[in-house]
């Protein structure tokens, strides 16, 4: 029988890279989004295109209404996604958005009996965003093992984050490997209903950039 | 200017107790409650009462989908609530559920410039449930001074459960000190529309022991 892992799903590329890796590594994948207020809902029919592409066991969307507590440029129409490169913590940073995905991600591995959480944070992130480093992780996967029953139990939880390291164009790389369709996947943090990108925002950018250095076709559709 | 402190309030005794008490260590509060799929309506109806009769700054309510994961007898109807003393983790045991709750709470004092956040965990629940350990809340902490910008910048979170090593009895003779009126909680897993309480379940035998213990007068009104 094989091994159960939840896995974080945006409808971006790093997540569609990540679920590829947990299904080349033998898990029954458990895939899991957010409905939680974002400027757009492409990235969410991405997500359910990615999982079904992957063979998911099952992919469920979480309804959690994080514009309550507003602060960030994806979940306040107040403030605008910058179009140009910004220094320090980025506006688009969505306040302890990993902690909360990562969280409810924790409780369905608990109902499901899995010991493994995949999520896609890489360390072209991490320059922006605090929850994006290793040392976040480590930190979060400790208190994820005293927070739950299996921890209690004795089945250890891991929190993997096979793309911690990779640059953008190496996980392109690996992904195209494994057979992933990138162009079922949405970056962009402005997308259109349709899922066309900006080819503006730090995401469209980043993106490009790792086509382009991993020379491979962007098969991404822009508005 | 007063220190801003985030409140997790369930419409229970204990985080109303821990509500009086951050008020009392002069705290502007910010009190927050999760409309999560659980079993009444008359817990949220609670913690409103509860969040204006201690003068907190503002209440919100965070609407989140508890039942996409299921896994508990409070977010599932198939899972009877047991109204007899049970032998280890109880089945109302929501996986994950104070993980979820405190990270929503660390993103609104992200949003907010608070470094406190109070939860009404305690040494009586402890016993049943992980995610009400001392050694779980240090972990949560350590995790969320990684996770955040605070934490980036160095104004250090702090996850204060003031409860931790009290008993219910304790609880209730803190929070009567305090002036909480305790008619306006409800702590029972299953009270009627009107928040008429059960009697029978683990939560309402801990609340009535404790009330007895105390030697105080018990408000609670039962159906």
């Amino acid at each position: 029988m094989s091994r159960k892992a939840v896995v974080l799903l945006s409808g971006g590329l790093d997540s569609a890279t990540a679920l590829a890796m947990a299904r080349d590594e033998g898990f029954e994948c458990y895939t899991l989004s957010f409905d939680y207020g974002q400027r757009h809902r492409a990235e969410l029919l991405a997500s359910e295109r990615v999982s079904a592409a992957h063979g998911a066991a099952a992919h469920k969307v979480v309804k959690l209404d994080l514009r309550t507590i507003g602060g960030s440029a994806l979940t306040d129409d107040a403030i605008d996604v910058p179009e140009e490169e910004t220094q320090g913590i980025p506006v688009t940073y969505v306040p302890a958005r990993n902690t909360v995905f990562l969280s409810i991600a924790l409780g369905w591995a608990e109902v499901l009996g899995a010991q493994d959480i995949f999520v896609g944070v890489n360390a072209v992130d991490y320059s922006g965003y605090p929850d994006c480093r290793p040392a976040y992780i480590d930190a979060f996967e400790r208190m994820a093992n005293l927070a739950t029953k299996a921890g209690v139990e004795g089945n250890k939880l891991s929190i993997r984050a096979p793309l911690m390291d990779m640059t953008k164009a190496e996980i392109v790389e690996r992904g195209t490997e494994l057979g992933v369709d990138y162009a079922l996947t949405v970056s962009c943090y402005q997308a259109d209903e349709a899922g066309a990108a900006c080819g503006r925002c730090d995401s469209c950018r980043l993106r490009a950039e790792g086509f382009a250095q991993a020379g491979l076709a962007d098969p991404t559709v822009y508005a």
